[in-house]
């Protein structure tokens, strides 16, 4: 199944289902896709029901419109950002000048972000100054039913029910100081930007495997290639991050983990955000050469199997602007 | 205006409005806290036009029972906590043997927590075991209505709307190996619990001012008086951390911003938190005398003007269960 959300100017958005060529679409049998969420048992059938007639061609549909997306929910319970690409995780100690982080390759590192105002794929992004070092992070997300406390990996990665593609917009001056603080991101980190369409596991077929996504993010800024690393290098996979977040405390249903930036040890992929390439280069060339965005860049993301198909998250595609 | 939240099953539960004696409620003209915080222009006429009514005893009331009551807010679009005493922070950089955070008596540090699934002011506290460290936090917050992105700290002060007491539970053990990792609280959080009354800043007359709450925090442990704090001590008021928090994005309304654990420079007024006594016992006397909480433990917290008076935002009284 494929699900999105149109702006209808309420919090949580209409839900809508999208025929998996991406051009039609049909109203959902549930009102708000958190509210499919917190009833997922009840809410499933019906959804998977409307799907099948939605492909059969037996569903009354209107065109697919990505531009009026809100993300596929533009709030939500929590939003938990790993960093399970370790490879990013070491450019970035590099990039901050931070220590070493402890036991980084055998425990989940995870932020708490803000999860009461995410962006659609097409919003402007509004934000206050250039110099605070305007930075895209291609990640990919996974949106989890109830899980209880202390549940273990496996048990985690079942209550899995739907994955997203997203960018964790970061102010890279902001991060490098709260950093130090210990205290963790915050005004480091601005809403996070969502792809239109959210999937079910059994959609992604054999791109979904061992709790990590087989995929391609391709990003291009203000329309060159920047980076095209596969997702499948994560080091953590979403059942062990998913377990590290409900380590002591249970998550509601609708709670998204994040993956963090994918990024791959080989350097012919690129990088998924500035800050990576920019430390690629001080320590391939001795100096940085790429600065940070500036009001009216634009960065585009899409997740792909391979080269020449669609991906099936859509296209996350936002411009900056001065707020 | 004393606001207060009937636990009834819901994600939200139901707002009512507490006597200034505390011991009856009524109805209010507006089903839940979030709701009426959401349309505040609108909403408080309505809700001062009963709570007129109340204290003169033109309402139908019922008892007030804070066994019946959720958090004011059971879930808020955010939860920021600032660390704004700064004899607690520094305290707790000797205790978790880190480094001196940067621009620590200039720049506000604050963490994002969740903020989905408070806790009551009565309600048991499960954690997954003792050998986290597990401890609480006396601390205030604010509940602010929409904050615009870069608000200056007086347009911030001008957006609080209630005042809350709350208790920030900590696992110690593992704040200390997070705090460590750049990345934040986490684990080392589990659900945060509120008194049960959130109080319109004009309700506390005098206790109120300059952005600060000039009220002492009574605490005990097991019945045993622990600590006595002012909260009039705290090093940025309240307008500093909210327009820290709204620095590079707006605050939706009912976000939540915390002081941080109230604290003292002058020892005889006790401590807000145990890790806090463990480290004066530490540099007073060379060694750590107090352990952490134990399955079945209970800790008693009440704002007071003084010691006769009863606290606005009653009472916080909690056990610690095994999860």
């Amino acid at each position: 199944m494929r699900l999105a959300t149109l702006n209808d100017g309420s919090l949580d958005g209409r839900l809508i289902l999208v025929s998996q060529d991406g051009r039609h679409a049909t109203p959902a049998p549930a009102s708000t896709l958190i509210g499919a969420l917190q009833n997922w048992t009840q809410a499933e059938p019906a959804l998977r029901e409307c799907a099948a007639a939605l492909e059969a061609g037996k569903a009354a549909t209107f065109d697919f419109d990505p531009l009026r997306c809100a993300a596929p929910l533009p709030r939500s319970p929590q939003w938990l950002d790993g960093s399970a690409f370790l490879n990013h995780g070491r450019l970035m100690e590099t990039a901050f000048g931070t220590p070493p982080i402890p036991e980084f390759d055998t425990v989940p590192v995870m932020y708490q972000g803000a999860s009461d105002d995410f962006l659609g794929p097409h919003a402007d992004v509004p934000l206050p100054s250039e110099a605070d070092g305007i930075d895209f992070e291609g990640e990919f997300g996974a949106i989890v039913d109830e899980v209880p406390l202390g549940a273990s990996p496996d048990e985690a990665l079942a209550a899995v029910r739907l994955l997203v593609q997203l960018n964790d917009w970061s102010l890279r001056a902001l991060g490098q100081r709260e950093v130090r603080t210990g205290f963790g991101f915050l005004q480091a980190k601005p809403s996070t930007a969502f792809a239109p369409i959210a999937v079910t596991p059994d959609e992604l077929g054999p791109a979904w495997q061992g709790g990590r996504l087989h995929l391609r993010l391709h990003i291009d800024w203000n329309g060159k290639p920047f980076g095209r690393p596969s997702a499948a290098e994560m080091n953590f996979d979403f059942g062990q991050l998913i377990a590290h977040a409900a380590r002591t405390r249970r998550l509601r249903a609708g709670s998204i983990i994040g993956s963090g930036t994918v990024s791959n040890v080989a350097r012919a992929a690129g990088s998924a955000c500035i800050a990576e390439r920019r430390m690629i280069e001080k320590i391939d060339g001795g100096e940085i050469r790429t600065g940070f965005m500036r009001f009216g860049d634009r960065v585009r993301m899409e997740a792909r199997v391979d080269i020449d198909t669609t991906g099936p998250f859509g296209v996350l595609d936002q411009r900056v602007v001065r707020a």
